[in-house]
Formats: C-alpha cells, sequence, structure tokens
C-alpha cells in the first residue's frame, strides 16, 4: 500500500523561488531594499520567461515604476509573460506586449488602454484570457490564475520591510496573500522607507523586495464629477430614479455607478430627497470610493455607513476627519479593500445602479464596442442577481415577489431579487443610439477571438431602465416579449424606440411595468440645477468645511 | 453656503473605543497582553449593551475561552447583544442567549447547537436576524452588520501583539479588518505567547488585547471521513459522477461537500477515474479544506492546486510537505482563509458537488428541518449560478448551451452556466425519503417567523441530480414540467418517484435528460468497495507516507 517513497518532488515552487532570490541576492540589502537603479537587474534576476506576472495597477493606484522597469528587460530572456492584473490603464501596461516581453493577458478593465487592446490581439501580439469582473479575477489568483511574481506599490514600508498602503489599500493584500502563499515572490516599490509606519498594512513577512522609487506612484481622481457638468437630462433622471424607484422600493443599500447620473442623484439627496421624506429610507449604507459628490448627503446626515474599494485624490482629509461613517484606520487613515467592497457588492448590496453605452432588445448590455477590449471593472459583479444571498430585505424581498416569471423557475418557492438599474439618455455620447437591435460586443467577440460576446449587465439580471421617457420596470414583465415591449417603449427616438407600439406601451403603463414622468408625478419643468445642493466643485469644498481638496485640474478659482 | 460649521461630531465610534479601552487600561499590561484571570473584568469594561459582537467560531477554529468568558458578565450591565459570526457550534454560544446576554443572531451555520437556535427562537430567547452563506455575512461586516467588539483567536502572540493564525488561518483576517477599520475592538486569544512568530499574520496595529487562554482553542476535525465507512451505493453514484458528469462535461474546478458520496469520488480518481482517462482532465484544481480522502488523488499526480477555507486536524505535516499543491507560507505552514477560498468558490469553479436532506419536486433543496435553523454554511455561495462571472471555460460553456431555456432569458445572446450537482440516496438518514412535495423548510419558515423558507441551493441553480436510478440532467429541461419529471424519474421508490410516469421517463432517457446507469455504462456490479484507493484511515496514512497523522477517534490500530 505504500504509495509514496517515490522519488516526486513535493516543492519545485519554493525551490525555484529560492533560486530566483539567491540569484537576486546581491542587489538586496538590510529591510529587503533594492536600490531604484538595480530594479530592471532585480527583474531579469527573479522574472523567468513564460512566467504569470501581475503588476498592480487597478483604475487608481499603479505600481508604474516596476511597470516601466519591466518594460526594460532584456527580452531575449524574460518573454511570454503572462500578465494578470486587475487593470491595464498605463501605456506600459500594453507596451510589454509591443516589446515582445509579455504574450497573454487576463484583467477586469482596460480604461485607455481599450483599443490598444483590441488592435494588438488582432495583430497577434496580445493573446486574451478573458475578461473579467475584479471579485472573479481575484478568486482566480487563488486558484488557476496564481501570480508567480507580483510587482505592487505601496506608501511606505519601515526599515523590516513592512508596508503601508493607507488611503489606497485597494488591491494590494489580494495580490500579495495569493502570491505569497503560493510561494511566489512579491516586489514592492513604495514612495519612501520610513522608521516608523503609520500602520502596518502588509506585514514584512510576506513581501520579498522593496524599492524606494524615484517619484511617487501614478494615482488618478477617477470618481470625482464636477457638478458643473451635471446636465437637466440627468437631473430630471436622478428624479425619476428617486421617486420611481429609490422611494418605491426604499432602498438603503447601494452602490452608485461613477456616471453623471448616479453624481446627480447623490447631489439631489439633500433636495429633491428631502422633500420625498427620504431622508433615513434610502442610501443609508453604500459601497463606493469616497465621490466627492457625495458630500452635501453625508454632511445633511443621509449615511451612516460607506465601505470604499479604493481612495480618492483629494478626499483624505474629509474622510479622515468623518470617521463615523467611513472605514478608517487607529492612525485616522481611510482603510479601502477592494476585495471587501466588491464581496459586499456583491453580496450586501440592495441595488446597484450605473450607465451603459448600449442595450440590445432583450435588455443585454455593454460598453464595449467594435474596437475596444474595455471590460468592466466591478459592475457585472455587483450588477447581477446574487444567487447565493439568503438574507432577506424589504427592496429585495418586494423586487422578488413583482416577478410573474418566478413560478417557471422555482415552482412555488418565493424569492428576492436585486434590483440592478441602468440610467441612460436614449442617445448618449456622440448622439449614439443607447438601445440597438445588437450590441457591438458581438463584432467585438468576433474580432477577438472571444468565446462569448462580453455582456456588462445580462438581460435577465437587469431589472430596471431608466431614461428620459420613464421607468421600464423590467422585473414585472411576464415574459421576454413583454420586457422587449418594455425596453422599445422607454427607448425614445432610437430606432429601437421607434418600434414601439403605441397600444402596446399604453397596456404596459396600465400594468405598471412602464412609468412615464407624468405616470410617476414627476415635474419634467423642475428639473434643472437649481435641483443641486452643490453646483460646482467650489460649493462641494465649501460643504465639506474645507476638507475637501480637489485637484488642481477641478480648481478654476 | 457653508452648510459644515456645525456642532454636528463625526467621531463617536472612536471616542467611545478609546473610552471603553480607558477604563480596560488596568488590565492591559505591555503588548497588549490581559491575564486570563481578568478576561470577564475586561469584557465588562469594553463591551456594552446591545452591541454588535463577534465570537470567532467557525466550523472548526473556535475562540472558545472568550465565549466561555463572555457567559459569565455582569448581565444587569451587559445584555441584548446582537451577535454577527460565521456559525454557533458550541453549547456556549448559545448559552449566551440562554442566560440574557445575547437577544439576536445572524450567522450562517449551526451545526450540532441548530436545534437549540430553533427552539430559542421559539420560547423568544432569540431574535433571528438571517440565515447567510459565509461570503454573505463577510461582505455584511463591512457594510451594516460590521461588529463593535470581536473576539479572536490564534494560535500564537509575540510581545507586541502580532498574531500568527498559521494552518487555521480561517475567518481571523475578514473579522479582525472589519471591526478595527471601523474603530471597534478585536480581542485575541492565543495558546501561547512567544518571542518571535512563525509568520505574521495580523499585524499588531489590528488587535487591542492579546490574552494567553489556559488551555488551546478547540479545534475539530471537521473534514475528515473514514474510508472505512463508504457504502457500495455512494461508489455507485461515485461512478456515475465520474462517468456522467465528471467526463462528460471535462470539470476541473471543484468544490466538493463534506460528505460520503463525494469522499467516494476522491478514494475512485486513482483507480476507476484513472480507468476512465480522466487523469489531468478533472479535478484538477480544487477549492477545499484539506480532506484525508484527497491524499491518494494528490500522491497520484492528479492535483495541480487546492486552496482551503481552513485546516483540518493530522493534515499539518502532510500539506506542509506538499508546498507545490497547497497554499503555504514562508515558514512552511498551510495558509487557509475563507473569504478567498469562497471567492474563488464562487467565481472560480466550474462545479460544486455536495448531497442534502431534502429535494422537493422543483428541484429546491435543503438541509433545514422544521425544528433545526442549521444554515447553510459555504454551499449556497457556491452551489449556485455565479451571474457576475464573465470568464469561461469548456464546462461552463457546455453546461450553458445545453439549457434549452437561455433563449426566454436573454434572446440571442449565449451564456454559460455552472454546474451544481447533488449527489443523493433517494432515502436518506434514517431511510427517510430525499424526495418530497415540500420542503420541511416551510415549516421551520413558519416556527422561526422567517421571511422566507431557508433554501439550500435553489431549483434554478441546481443542474443535476444523481441518485441510485441515474442523472438527471436538468439543464437541459425545456421548461419546470419536464424539470419536475426528470425529478421523479430518478426520485426511485419515494413517494414523489412514484409519480414517475414510465412513458415520460421513457421520453427523458431518449432525450438524454435522464440516464440509467445503464444508458450510461456504469456496470452496477463493480460498485463496491474493491473500487477504492484507500479503504480505511490507514490506507490513508499509508499513501502519504506517513504524514497524514489522524486524530485518535480515528484510529483503531
Amino acid at each position: 500500500m505504500s504509495k509514496t517513497g517515490t522519488d516526486k518532488k513535493w516543492d519545485h515552487r519554493s525551490v525555484d523561488t529560492a533560486e530566483r532570490l539567491a540569484a537576486a541576492a546581491r542587489f538586496i540589502g538590510p529591510g529587503k531594499e533594492v536600490k531604484a537603479a538595480d530594479t530592471v537587474a532585480l527583474l531579469e534576476a527573479v522574472i523567468r520567461a513564460g512566467d504569470r506576472v501581475n503588476i498592480e495597477g487597478n483604475n487608481q493606484k499603479q505600481a508604474d515604476f516596476l511597470a516601466e522597469c519591466l518594460n526594460k528587460v532584456d527580452k531575449s530572456k524574460i518573454h511570454d509573460l503572462h500578465m494578470v492584473q486587475s487593470a491595464v490603464p498605463l501605456p506600459v501596461h500594453l507596451d510589454l506586449f509591443e516589446n515582445g516581453i509579455a504574450k497573454k493577458l487576463d484583467f477586469a478593465f482596460g480604461g485607455p488602454q481599450a483599443g490598444r487592446v483590441a488592435k494588438f490581439i488582432k495583430e497577434g501580439k496580445l493573446e486574451l484570457g478573458a475578461i473579467h469582473t475584479y471579485l472573479e479575477l481575484f478568486g482566480r489568483y487563488f486558484l488557476d490564475l496564481t501570480p508567480r511574481v507580483s510587482l505592487i506599490c505601496a506608501y511606505k514600508a519601515d526599515r523590516q520591510g513592512n508596508l503601508y498602503t493607507g488611503f489606497n489599500t485597494e488591491d494590494t493584500p489580494t495580490i500579495v496573500e495569493a502570491t505569497k502563499f503560493r510561494q511566489g515572490i512579491v516586489i514592492a516599490q513604495v514612495n519612501e522607507i520610513v522608521d516608523t509606519l503609520p500602520r502596518v498594512d502588509i506585514p514584512a513577512d510576506w513581501v520579498d523586495v522593496v524599492i524606494e522609487s524615484p517619484q511617487p506612484f501614478f494615482l488618478e481622481p477617477l470618481f470625482t464629477r464636477d457638478p458643473a457638468l451635471v446636465t437637466d437630462s440627468q437631473i430630471l433622471l436622478g428624479m425619476l430614479c428617486l421617486k420611481g424607484i429609490y422611494a418605491e422600493y426604499g432602498v438603503q443599500r447601494i452602490n452608485h455607478g461613477i456616471g453623471f447620473l448616479t453624481s446627480a442623484i447623490e447631489l439631489m439627496l439633500p433636495t429633491y430627497g428631502e422633500e420625498l421624506g427620504l431622508k433615513g429610507k434610502v442610501c443609508t449604507h453604500m459601497i463606493l470610493n469616497p465621490h466627492p459628490t457625495m458630500i452635501p448627503a453625508i454632511e445633511s446626515g443621509w449615511v451612516d455607513t460607506i465601505h470604499c474599494f479604493g481612495g480618492e485624490l483629494g478626499m483624505e482629509e474629509y474622510v479622515a476627519a468623518r470617521p463615523d461613517i467611513f472605514f478608517v484606520g487607529p492612525d485616522g487613515t481611510l482603510r479601502s479593500n477592494r476585495a471587501f467592497a466588491q464581496t459586499a457588492g456583491h453580496y450586501a448590496l440592495d441595488m446597484f445602479i450605473g450607465g451603459t453605452l448600449q442595450i440590445d432588445k432583450f435588455g443585454n448590455s455593454s460598453t464595449a464596442t467594435a474596437n475596444r477590449v474595455a471590460g468592466f471593472g466591478g459592475a457585472p459583479n455587483m450588477g447581477c442577481d446574487s444567487k447565493g444571498r439568503r438574507h432577506s430585505t424589504a427592496s429585495w424581498l418586494k423586487c422578488g415577489a413583482e416577478q410573474p416569471t418566478l413560478d417557471r423557475q422555482l415552482g412555488t418557492m418565493p424569492r428576492g431579487k436585486r434590483l440592478v438599474v441602468q440610467g441612460v439618455e436614449t442617445f448618449g455620447e456622440g448622439r449614439a443610439p443607447v438601445f440597438v437591435d445588437k450590441l457591438d460586443a458581438w463584432e467585438l467577440a468576433e474580432n477577438a477571438g472571444l468565446d462569448l460576446p462580453p455582456v456588462m449587465i445580462y438581460g435577465d439580471d437587469l431589472t430596471h431602465v431608466v431614461t428620459e421617457e420613464g421607468i421600464a420596470y423590467l422585473n414585472r414583465c411576464p415574459d421576454i416579449d413583454s420586457r422587449m415591449a418594455a425596453i422599445r417603449a422607454v427607448a425614445g427616438y432610437t430606432e429601437l424606440g421607434l418600434q414601439a407600439k403605441p397600444s402596446e406601451t399604453r397596456a404596459l403603463r396600465d400594468a405598471g411595468i412602464v412609468k412615464t414622468p407624468e405616470d410617476l408625478g414627476v415635474d419634467r419643468s423642475r428639473a434643472n440645477r437649481s435641483m443641486l445642493a452643490a453646483r460646482n466643485i467650489r460649493d462641494l469644498v465649501s460643504w465639506s468645511g474645507g476638507l475637501y481638496n480637489p485637484p488642481a485640474r477641478f480648481r478654476n478659482w
């Protein structure tokens, strides 16, 4: 029965890691420190061709120095890397493919590099693994996409190699845990090496190398929306949402997307929301980055709790001064954490509301276009019905109970459903119709050789569509034909909208499946900027009592 | 516009925490150490009536000393606590309600206390918040169920208060992060305070108090199944699964439940699995506790990766000697982490397979009975279709493509689906029929005042049912009537099974929706214990080369 005692080795990974670190030992000083000038040589010592490599680069904090250095390695030795990382927003991320160093990509968000990703796929420079939602990619880090080497970033390290990730902790703990405990190698760029950290976020045991980078890591204010740019049309949509959805369902636990519609809603909580008597009844618990446009609602006492995916430039002092609302460490600094925020986003939210570029006639939506592999970040994770959820809230029960289709799925068994709302003007950017017969995602799938069209939110997860024409309560539709008719009814003058039959729309309105602004008692004439609690960035600063410190590009005074 | 400058305070939580810790200061020595004898007094100083309190107590590692001490506090001062915790398996967890110290419970798993939970609800001693799946509860820790005080456990602390959670890290990092960064209080019981930790798992900054407990924390071998107890019937089911599902779909990324069926499957990988040519094609990536019954498959080279929710008593040395397979720290010890394992379980698995006590005629299933509030642990999270998933694998695409119902949900848009398999003998424990007209969960909901019957896996998430009669491929059913017929067809001599019409079953077999062992070419006569690669615990020890060290109760030699 003795099946072992063979010569099989079970420690290839740790032996290999030890060999790599031994080869790099001459660069590594006390406290695991490597000089910035030695970074390229270090990477050449610890990375092998074909390795799975993670560069911390979500949509805000970027391990940009390490990414630049990776572009400079000898590609005759290091090539065919498989990059697994949240996002590829920096040119250097795609340069790796241009330069023949990286070959394959698994990611969640492309941002400004989305066009290059598509182009490189076509040219055969980049093999696409898959597009994920963040939490999904994190899950795979612990199963079949574990990084061999991770290049991460932190604000500070101490002399032992402990890291402080502070306000923008974001993805760091997840990447480090997956890498280090599968015997991989963790290399951190930090802005500064100090004697004592404000707090320890990552224990030194989990880090192999610390490099003080020549300049602070790149950080983008991705969640700042200037109230001055909110349009009357967005305000109308916001009023429809507040009256027809927030009030109708009493939704307390919410994620807002990063568009101007949800900024408008945030800015109308202390005005129109107050008028509707919603204070304390909606938006009390939020999963959000620290949006500056939330300041008036927070100051007016609407919000109990906000947990954050990441930070937001300029909001550091404000957040530190509002520890009753935000998750803040003993050092007084925000603790953000994308994995836990997305976990709460998936399982603890009653509503996700955001926008999209296209919605097809069935209700499937995507921000992908034919030549841009954009990815969807956290939207699929929060913008779906979390089927594993077992706790109930009033809004979740109501949304579920309204479905006439549930008996065809579960028999007599009841179940709730998350509200997934898309708010769009019928014609979007560049006057392109948002409602389409077929998503451009089909063409992208063709171009990029994907198994499936990249859909951001699937039609059966989408419960409400809001346009300037009104709200389609898709969860109330008895079948897909009715759902398609409800979508057409709010699709305005798009080609799809023009196919709506007045009699059908009338019947949907009578059934409460479609509601126009008039049906909802929302006065279109009031939809103007006087509805906003703050009308520009300066107002937000004022609301914050001077604590909000907007980046220069948002200041015009 | 200056809306602030009011007297509103924004630091109630941190001020309150500081006051509580000041009241406890006389007990807290250097290194945050409190003497075990002072624990009750400490808890009285830092806990207030009505607090939300977490006691680390998942299904294995237990902060049992702290739980005992909490039962001894002065209940005239400390009462109406709201307990939020993964599990309540220990008598002391329920004693808190009996003793009038706790009032409300939000949890995921009841285990042996399930009956008392139900009884206390009826008697008005316990108000049930909700039953969750673990990851869902963790999500709520970061939004609307954040603990004010958490009582956790670790193996060791050092003199600064850093913690070593080692082999059974499990829930600790999640609880601590949610509590400490919302300015709550973290109290750790440790088995030992030492000068130097094998590795730091939790930084001292995140911990307020460390107590060396009088005895090591309680740890249960919950995932050990003795091969000697595997029955021929379970072996038949296992053969059906391997040929009709594992081979049919080529499923690589799997979670196995803790029952004997999945143990049988694990033990047949090197035998029947090998015969079917499945090595390297199925079960390569697993999310599992370190099941001893996985040893033969691991030793035979079937497995690439296992990430663990928690540890398993007796498997310490074996896991340490197999770092190529398991997640192991620089100190050579397993790193388990329930939050990340469940994240991978939700998003990176292609199949969940487990058992249940009851399945209703629609396919909804539950382990709840009329008088036991049991909870479901991780099953709902892994045993559901993860709607946010966007990456594809062959088995996921195949399972999705087989659904004739998808066009009624998504129009022409394709999508994959996770395999969710329930393997049951038609008559289960105590010869009770597993297939029933109506789940006992309805009666429990009535008894416990729940909004919904507690369903473990919903019918629309369940894709396959396996019994000794054969396999029902529910994902291939065109509608709910067909699904109900397919369930009846494999329900054997249960009352539900007796309602199956032979002509209907014949048609389902012709359509490939139901397959009997004969249809699958599985020879029932071969379903006996000679199929098992290990037939008892001693065989497992032998397979492990002596590295597996089973707890005494599993040893009979």
